[in-house]
């Protein structure tokens, strides 16, 4: 069945609707029809699904990968771009560019509106994109917990336009108060509220910190931008709950330092245009930013699955769905456990874990081989950056904080970027950051800036 | 009147109503009063405007600069944004950041609304900004002929929203041939038609050239991008009318090497969602760019002013209003002229020129000193690059083609981009590009692109 010399056009003999003619088909089509190769489609690019994909490169099938966006984007360096460190190119690779040379991959560009489980066919607008295994990889949104009023106030941080819309708020919060005589309106536009005391709440709020106390600070002649008050708000008892007490102790000292207020144990009661509510505690402030919750993509929805609270489909220990051996949901889509039953965290080396794991068990069947067990996630550890020099790593056998852990920190996530341009790029960038205070892309853009 | 040690806030004894209360300005309102030095009030932050203000750095005056963006733009790369090629961090600085160690300057972000001449007030929404001497240099925005129904299907390149717009479309006409089943719409969204043969137009048909043929070529399995259809429409005898006829043949000669069609000669009759007609011709197509006309911005409506037919304020020839020395209009919303009474063309060069000028002309008047004599502009050339290693350069004194006038081209581009930084990632951008065929930007967002 394996074929080393395959054709470049995926599902090319199948009753497919997506155009089998490329301008070289007509020539390839008078050639003897091989025997139809088995079609894996994933939906969704981000960790999970690419990881799936790169791992069945060498693989005897035809991989589809469906994504509505036509780029992979690293997330864990988002919150750099909503905090005008870095350009969003720098982080997010075209998939096309990506899977380039896997002859046996296709890249559709599509919403998916449906998958239909009986038909075997996953549904993205009028493309109809047959499957004889499907991997699910849509990731998570943020979520309000049931207030989605609350969203025009405090957006999240999941997408690139919602970067660039945070990146304008805060600029423009800082342009407005400079021109600002009411000095109660001032005050508002330099408070500055993060919702979330996870990594990316950390991170967010101790860039919005440097920002204001390093790039932008003799930006302004009528304002101190070093005086721009940020709170960081947590319902929990402490943040980065992930972390051991010590770490996120020393990670809330660091936040402080950097001239950030640290809310523990109350959580937000209302948000509203000109003030959050953080129990009986009214903070006037013009810019909120989301890291509170997450919720799966409607993933769930589209299979007729059961989900959790959260959204994220049950899943066998194989991560397939049940009562459906050749669906695979994982990553922040599926509600993974470890061998003992604790969730998997919704960060990037689980999500990439488990698309390799699907990947594998496909290939074990194809094969006729036995269930592979069950998906084993191996936890390497977490890592969250403060601000500049600081950061916390928490390895399990390693515990670092401060400088070193900042260092490596940085080396990860350059080392993880996807192409070695970005590689540079990134690293060029921060190099430059580092020895200048400067931010490079403090641009106000989109959002009608410029009408 | 001249105070080596000026405290920061410009204007800071006036009746503005912008704020003279910064954080540290109380224990500078109780030192005696300085004597109130000229406010000179830039509106603009283009390559005129920044010129201007940079040009009285070390004069006895406060400066202001409103713009409606935060950033300076590298306007002639803005093509590359379109294209892919760069992002817009890249090319675009933060007017705050450029003018930040300027200590007599202040940057507003603000849109005008109108200029009171009489109370010599610039107003900008509800800020009052007074001046005793105002630039304006406002730039212009691509222009119609009065047909701005054929806005929404060919946009035009001026602002960086405009170029990732362009880039969105450019992408995703890509992206839906490569699920399109029907042939003749497949063609339709192959094809790119670039309306107006100066250097914009051609650049960006050259560029969309080279983005199909090279680093689209392979990342397709339906569609050969390579087969997509470029057609550049001029009007005019030939492209790039401002070059000597032996360059803009070369430069035609080029673009067909490149797979472009070069139509000269027929103006564009009309402009559809689906095809352009090119006199009696209709070219089927999805994706228009518009690089043919501008016109002024409204400054002659704020201003009361004279204007010509592309809406640029008649000045006299020390760039004056006419009845107003105080007002100096200059760039691309002036009809400067040089010494033979020619029109001065629109290029960066010449803003800059305008910009120092009236700095000299204020600082001159300032000082009691006589009328500096008219504007003189200095042309020292074209230049207009078509793809890899393909330029055109019109010294006068010095012509060239192909290679060299690629490689001056670039060194020139970078030379003049402001600051150290962006110089160093445009070059290694641009480096990586040469070896690898790569476009370091494709991406697709904003437009709802992500909902």
């Amino acid at each position: 069945m394996f074929s080393g010399n395959a054709p470049p056009l995926a599902m090319r003999d199948t009753a497919s609707t997506i155009p089998a003619a490329g301008p070289d088909a007509p020539a390839r089509r008078d050639a003897p029809a091989a025997p139809r190769r088995p079609r894996v489609v994933i939906v969704g690019a981000g960790f999970g699904g690419l990881a799936a994909a790169l791992a069945l490169r060498r693989a005897p099938v035809d991989v589809a990968v469906v994504d509505r966006r036509n780029y992979h984007l690293f997330q864990p360096l988002l919150y750099q771009v909503a905090t005008a460190g870095l350009s969003p190119a720098q982080i997010a690779g075209p998939i096309r560019g990506i899977l380039r040379h896997q002859r046996n991959a296709t890249v559709l560009m599509g919403r998916v509106t449906a998958i239909d489980t009986a038909a075997k066919t996953v549904i993205a607008g009028d493309q109809r994109v047959p499957y004889d295994y499907l991997v699910v990889a849509t990731g998570a949104r943020h979520a309000y917990f049931g207030r989605d009023e609350w969203e025009p106030f405090a957006p999240g941080l999941k997408k690139i336009d919602d970067a660039t819309d945070i990146r304008r708020r805060i600029l423009i919060a800082f342009e407005k108060a400079e021109t600002e005589t009411d000095p109660a309106e001032r005050e508002r536009l330099l408070t500055f509220v993060v919702i979330g005391g996870g990594p990316t709440g950390v991170e967010i709020a101790g860039a919005i910190a440097e920002l204001a106390n390093t790039a932008l600070a003799r930006d302004f002649r009528n304002i101190d931008p070093r005086q721009a008050r940020i709170v960081l708000v947590e319902s929990g008892p402490r943040i980065l709950a992930a972390f051991r007490d010590s770490l996120s102790a020393a990670a809330a000292r660091a936040l402080v330092r950097l001239g950030t207020e640290v809310r523990t144990g109350t959580p937000v009661s209302s948000v509203a245009a000109d003030h959050v509510m953080v129990g009986a505690e009214r903070i006037e402030t013009r810019t909120v930013v989301w890291a509170a919750g997450v919720a799966a993509s409607p993933a769930a929805k589209w299979l007729g699955a059961e989900k959790d609270r959260a959204g994220r489909v049950i899943v066998n220990a194989d991560l397939t769905l049940p009562g459906h051996p050749e669906i695979f949901v994982i990553g922040d889509t599926a509600a993974m456990q470890d061998a003992h039953g604790r969730p998997v965290p919704g960060i990037a080396p689980a999500a990439k874990q488990a698309g390799a794991f699907a990947a594998r068990a496909i290939l074990a069947r194809l094969k006729g081989r036995d269930f592979p067990g069950p998906f084993r996630y191996r936890h390497f550890g977490n890592l969250a950056t403060i601000g500049r020099r600081a950061a916390v790593v928490d390895f399990g056998w390693l515990r670092l904080r401060g400088n070193p852990a900042w260092w490596l920190w940085g080396i990860a996530h350059v080392f993880f970027l996807i192409g070695f341009r970005n590689r540079i790029a990134v690293a060029l960038d921060w190099f430059w950051s580092y020895l200048t205070f400067q931010k490079g892309s403090r641009l106000i853009t989109g959002g009608g800036a410029e009408e």
